[in-house]
């Protein structure tokens, strides 16, 4: 087989092995950023027209090919070739074979050092809006049913062990506060993508009276990076994004764990939908959910794509290295992973079906208003320490006993603190333990509901 | 020998065996928090008393004593007890023993679980601003640095092969530009730390009437977070810190990579210092760079440390978990491995020698100015995709030839293009080369001082 | 302070910065290694003198002498110095300054490259034999307690869902076998490790006619290894011992959070013991599983401590680079990891108290025999995969109905499938179906009982 | 668009919807383990017929189906559906179009629990054994090499600073040796890979009279897995052989470093040859070792897969969870990394070029014979650490003067020391340095030649 030889083969002798085409090609991966690497040589070359370094004429020719180039892709008709080895090479060959010496003019006064950062950084960008616009979703959703579970009982844990009734709405909210942070470090990882390296060439910048703010703006940089070695070698923003994604991932973990314990047919306090659960291939009767274990395991390739990164920059003298080409695949894996989960999440949260005397009798169990108990005795003059060991006895003699908290008569109360009255028993209630929490971040109903709304405000105003 | 007694020992009928006590108490790491610690609890208690939950003048014997145990434990006098479990324990039960019934009213209305997130809370935002100056330092020092150097030459690598001759200047801006993004990383980190979880107690708020803003503002936090479940689950600051501090060790490690390879005697670009280097115990000849590898190496544990937080906190259930008493060594680790590499690297610069002439000679080697003579081809109107491959075969020749560019006569130079003439001798020197990548970003020399300035004019104005 | 000067500081004029001797020092973790130090050392002395190297006379004074230091360091006597750097030249120093002349002869053909692999690799293979008997322990009590359990039924899951009835027992066979594979991966990582690097000296070997294998034996290792530049670069030991209690302490991770399921109130199958739990600080009735919460938590840190192993590896050209003493912690800690969590699971094994009532209840739960319905069908001669419609159909009017499988009248059941008879109720009772599932690895009590056995007798037959 | 319905659907009444579809759906990778799938199901339906389960026909019937199906798939003709989920779910649903009443029988007595993990061991079992024969044709080759290169001088690094004199057969052996290690891991990892799952069923066995030895040992399993639980939980292969891999690519990484080391033109002590480098985009004269570049950095991403998989097993409480289907993809992609970089590095070797003369050169850089001087001051009864610090003065005088060890002339050498004679010039030349370390495992010619032979004649029995 004759090949038509790479762009760059002109001090070697020989053509590059099979193997070693295969072994070294990106472009079965790197394709993907076609649409920003056209979208970054035609605002090359209008720049080059526009200093002089080539004409009008070949500048919009070029052009014209390229968004041809972008057409055939986007239908399919566009011929990708491993002898090419990047989307870069792919398109510029393209080009020359079109459009002939204006084409040879392309790569005028750049590198493919500098283009590959400009596509990723451009590519990265429209990717974090989009999360960002599901992370918004999601969290609309979220503070809407929370305003709707505003009064929902349910046992809140610690060590997974029941500590005290908390609502429903106020464990949405919880959720809504984590996903909040990642909107916020997703944005600020926005602004340290949003940075042009284009213009910095091979490492040092090229010897044409070029204009970096030109192509910048163009493409809608906030800034121009300011050293070109840095503007070749960085890869910050992809260990950035994928650290941002990573913990965002976690959180995920974290929500698919409760609603898959949640589900568990012994506590039983929501229901997942038959849409987001698959059945078993020998068991008849199961009905598992899926989607959540999915995503709760998706966690781990997000750690795992940071790790990547993170081991691949290493200890990597300056300028460019070749291992920097293993920074695309984890890269798209992040973004891909992050958005279906996130889809998936927002797809399956409407029809997440709450079972609020499931969850309310879940709330009796396990001496849940201790800790009132403990305030009540504090109120009547008993320090903090001394009020918490009386309630451990009486605790004690509950459980000894088998009863619940609200169920010993007074009298036998009155035995292990003379302080306790008949007053004791609106405190000790679920009711009266949700609603005594009545400050910012409190469980109380009331608070949740101002909480549900605040959060909705914010989120909206943002997305607007 | 008999026990005192856990505080939390009230429902309990036996105490923790010997095994489980060093195995579950934190006090022997996490007493590194007793400032904040302390800090916490006096700011919690003058808010019990302004709110009338306590008395003024219980409040005041708190703190005084209080302030009490600070003294003895920075004076080394206080004991503490791995009996007690952990910092916070310690100083509560040190309280009591001091000043008896006001102590058992230290903890009403708040628990250990928005206490220490608290602490971790306070004690990072003092270790990011300590850190954030240590990056101030060096980065001024760079950019001081980079001004002396604007002219030196050096050879600038990709792929650890010579490239293209850039200024000495030029590849510490580089630097700078790395730890500068690594500093605003580390502000918005300190962004996201910066809200007190005061007030969520165990899990669900508390039952007093507290006043939350008051705590967070005696503690000079920057919000209160709104969700008492997600404020006493969330250890996303410590991620995100760990994070940073990975990013910025990958970035110490590539600096230190570069000083080893430049202290090569084959290269011998730079001398380390006498006393930034050790012997051998056996080769007596060796002057090896060990603190540029050990910073190097210690990019491994920063890595280790992130991933450890990652996966502790991974499908959690809300809220606290035990698990989470297990963040506190990988990020104590984290602030110490960054704060001393940042010291040492400090305290190593300014000892750095250059030697200029090597850098120089070494400039020399490979062929740097290639790009230039294909430049100045398309200059002289041809394409760019035709100059490259003139002045790849000009290159073999070079090679087989074993000369040197600028020592081809003109007239050989004419038989690969008749469009090359005299002036190509101006374009293919060092200088030449330099002085044309006048743009912003570029490597000349004009170019390297005006980027110190402006960086360092941008370093001081945010240290002032 | 005036110093008493370096070992190796024959070719320097000035003495390192107090800052740089902090930084670089090792002696602070690495001072743990000075048993196997001075074994080594000892083991070497003797060599030279067989060798005729150095006299009889002078080996038998250093061995006197170093016996005598390994006697003050194990009674707390010792001086360690920082400005010593590390252990061994803690020790060669101590020995000179106790023995003058003789001492210095110490170090004669042999380096801090190959001492300090020795050191490791004898210290790794202790507490690798010490951490294979505490597994073969905890194995032991797993395999009693399962031939105990072998008939008590509780429910099996898959996905958290209720799936199959299994016994105790069965699960407990599970978790041995988990151990089983640790244990000999372990095994399998002491090969690799027992091999001498000692004699290979800086990266070379000597000049000096050495024996290796002399050295060797007496320090117990089964092999010299054959290459000195790779003796000195090799840390796989260091890794692949990371690897394996990585792997462990997922197991635990996984032991440790069915051991937080099942002590849910809501499902309460066990009790984990007052011993192994903890309280709270603020809520009067907890009881929490803290310390299988810290073992879950704690398998963050092993796998912390690999990622820091590999990453610290990674790139590194032979020999010995100074970035390999960062390898010392993360293996300290992982073994310090890893034997206190066994210790701690082992005794908390016997004390996990069982509530086989509870159990039971639970395994009635989600239709856990319907497999064995269609199982039933199938003999019946209706394909499986008919089987399993009909079998889902039928649950499907159980969940409707809110009855169980087995309280459906066959009246009903025949409606579904004319194949069902009465000897149906015999297939899908719990000890119907767990006596069914009798072969080779399968649940039925019988088979636990002999798996049991054959597993105890196993694990006894190796630690004889 | 009418779906088919999944062969689970019986007790659901809606169809999954189409996001979630594509977001559980494994069959896009899974895929990859048709050829075992298809191996297991015909020995799981040979094993029924011959209990009697099924009929001899139907056996036939289903095997000869499966083979055709096998056929489709291997020529291109077999349509993959995302409907039906899963490579067991396709092949099965084909099954039955094909065959219809026999085909609904084949998965009688199994669940894809152990399936999947049969088909995932019978996978890597045989990866394993091609990865192996890799490491043995790398191995012989490097061992080739390094007898031919034998008395092939070369600077020996540590620290990245010249040592002392290696030969670069040694230096290869140390490559072989590290590979050695990959070999004997994989060969354990092997081990506890060859076990059978098949018949564990769901997670609890099966009613069926199955044997489940039959079945192993037509799959050519080594032993049957003794318990259900674990047999359908267990993913420690995966991760161990991401482990194996791991550091494999870690040495991997090493060789490249070190590669591109010695092909910087500072250095040239070897040439990596046209086909292994690729050129510029922009600089038309370079030559870059960009296979070496990519296996490094692909160290990075086996680490990032051993992460992935920790992670997803952390705390997973038995049995199986749907998280598990996220092994396949790092499990894969690790085995595709291995591979091919081993496919690459066997086909560069060979051509690699070594330039003698320079590195001979090299070796004399740096007083390389230094230790070589104390060794002989020793042999004179100088005690070493007085000899170390004689030398360490000569060495220093070295510097100031610019010399060489060996140029200074004997007059001023006895200034030093009085020990010192004409002899001294036989020792600190590289030859004389080199032929000393004549020992197992030192750098001298002739242990070298005896070091690569044994290591052939090993490598040769072992793939014999």
């Amino acid at each position: 087989m004759i090949k038509k030889g790479n762009l760059w083969s002109g001090r070697f002798s020989a053509s590059p092995s099979d193997l070693m085409e295969k072994f070294s090609q990106s472009v079965s991966f790197d394709k993907r950023l076609y649409k920003h690497d056209i979208a970054g040589s035609i605002a090359h070359v209008e720049m080059l027209a526009a200093k002089g370094i080539i004409s009008n004429a070949e500048s919009e020719k070029i052009r014209d090919a390229l968004k041809e180039i972008l057409d055939e892709i986007e239908s399919g008709r566009f011929l990708w070739s491993v002898e090419q080895e990047d989307v870069h090479m792919n398109i510029e060959s393209a080009l020359i074979e079109k459009i002939g010496e204006a084409g040879k003019k392309l790569h005028t006064g750049r590198s493919r050092n500098d283009q590959v950062s400009t596509d990723m950084r451009l590519y990265l960008m429209e990717e974090i809006n989009s999360i960002c616009g599901l992370l918004n979703a999601v969290q609309l959703e979220l503070t809407h049913r929370a305003g709707q579970e505003s009064g929902t009982i349910m046992p809140g844990w610690t060590h997974m062990q029941p500590a005290q009734p908390v609502t429903f709405g106020h464990h949405l909210l919880a959720w809504n506060e984590m996903l909040d942070r990642d909107y916020r470090r997703l944005r600020d990882c926005y602004e340290r993508t949003n940075e042009s390296p284009l213009g910095s060439a091979a490492l040092a910048g090229t010897g044409y009276p070029i204009d970096r703010e030109m192509t910048a703006s163009r493409l809608g940089f906030g800034r121009v990076m300011v050293n070109s070695l840095d503007a070749v070698s960085d890869r910050d923003f992809a260990i950035e994004f994928a650290s941002c994604s990573a913990i965002l991932m976690i959180h995920l973990s974290r929500i698919a764990e409760e609603l898959v314990l949640w589900s568990m047919p012994s506590l039983e306090y929501i229901d997942l939908g038959e849409n987001f659960c698959t059945g078993s291939s020998i068991m008849p009767q199961k009905k598992n959910p899926d989607v959540a274990e999915l995503i709760r395991g998706k966690s781990g390739r997000a750690t795992g794509n940071l790790v990547t990164l993170l081991m691949i920059m290493k200890a990597q003298p300056l300028a460019y290295n070749r291992d920097n080409q293993e920074d695309k695949e984890p890269l798209f894996d992040q973004v891909d992973t992050v958005k279906t989960c996130l889809e998936v999440f927002l797809s399956m949260l409407p029809g997440i079906e709450v079972f609020p005397d499931n969850m309310a009798k879940a709330a009796l169990i396990g001496h849940q208003t201790a800790t009132d108990l403990a305030d009540y005795l504090v109120d009547k003059q008993i320090p903090f320490r001394d009020a918490y060991k009386i309630v451990g006895r009486i605790v004690a003699y509950t459980i000894w006993n088998n009863t619940h908290l609200h169920e010993i008569p007074l009298k036998k109360l009155r035995e292990f603190s003379e302080k306790i009255d008949s007053d004791v028993f609106e405190t000790i209630t679920l009711d009266g333990s949700l609603s005594r929490r009545n400050h910012v971040g409190g469980t109380a109903p009331i608070q949740v509901r101002k909480a549900a709304q605040k959060a909705a405000k914010k989120i909206k105003s943002r997305s607007a």
